[in-house]
């Protein structure tokens, strides 16, 4: 069993809003810190780059908020591997902080791994990289199912 | 009909991720930035949030990236209400630049109002804000749809 490094982020006073807590958006650039983590625990780091002109491009990402954050708040990111295939990977993020027993907010990320040329072109990942998520899918099938999943968002009337 | 105000983007040295692009998250930013234009149309305003504690809380976000954006790119938001009830409002925002004919992002805003107390509590949005959101949908579903609309992140498998 393999499982992910925890992300810890240190909010920045400019992060947060008129309303007293994190804005919407900065929930974002701390899962996408996180997934940048996930992307060095992959392979998927700098070195590899550089040297094979391959990253990774977020095709979608969905955020639920669930509570408010603060700045005092000393926030936590567990990532997970909810399911990939030859180039795609479909990343969750559970934020949780000593402050609130339930986790603060969920993000889903789905990423595609891409040659950068002149037109950028999807690309089958490294069989390591291939090896190393499907122990991360074993791991997170393991665990308990991650939620809220993200879904259509809507009005739902009765 | 009435629309809502276009929001232009300025975009800084220090969004721009090691892909050379806009980093997923600063779409986020720029959308939440966009949304604030909305409450301010909407009446929902500093002077309002001051002066009756009530606010908008985010509950989801969901971004559809659909074209790299660089730095040299001037940014237009385009948003529109796709609904609404007492208490919430479903915002949608498109991406555009000169570089590309079509959109280049798709954000998707669930928003709530809120009364920010001891204890925050979701409350009915003022008449007068009720009246620009009918008349706003009323808009928005007079154009064309909004597209592509948000969904379950997955991996389809044939």
């Amino acid at each position: 069993m393999q499982d992910l490094p925890v992300y810890r982020a240190t909010l920045e006073a400019a992060w947060i809003d008129y309303n007293g807590h994190l804005r919407d958006a900065y929930y974002g650039l701390v899962a996408s810190y996180a997934v940048d983590a996930v992307m060095d625990h992959l392979g998927i780091d700098a070195a590899y780059r550089e040297r094979t002109s391959c990253t990774l491009y977020t095709l979608e990402m969905h955020i639920h908020y669930l509570n408010e954050v603060k700045f005092t708040d000393a926030l936590e990111i567990h990532s997970s591997v909810l399911d990939f295939d030859a180039k795609r990977i479909h990343v969750g993020c559970l934020f949780s902080c000593e402050r609130v027993e339930t986790p603060v907010a969920a993000a889903e990320f789905m990423l595609m791994h891409v040659h950068q040329g002149d037109k950028p072109a999807s690309l089958r990942m490294p069989e390591s990289t291939l090896d190393i998520l499907a122990e991360l899918k074993s791991s997170a099938a393991a665990g308990a199912p991650f939620a809220p999943g993200s879904r259509k968002i809507e009005i739902k009337r009765r």
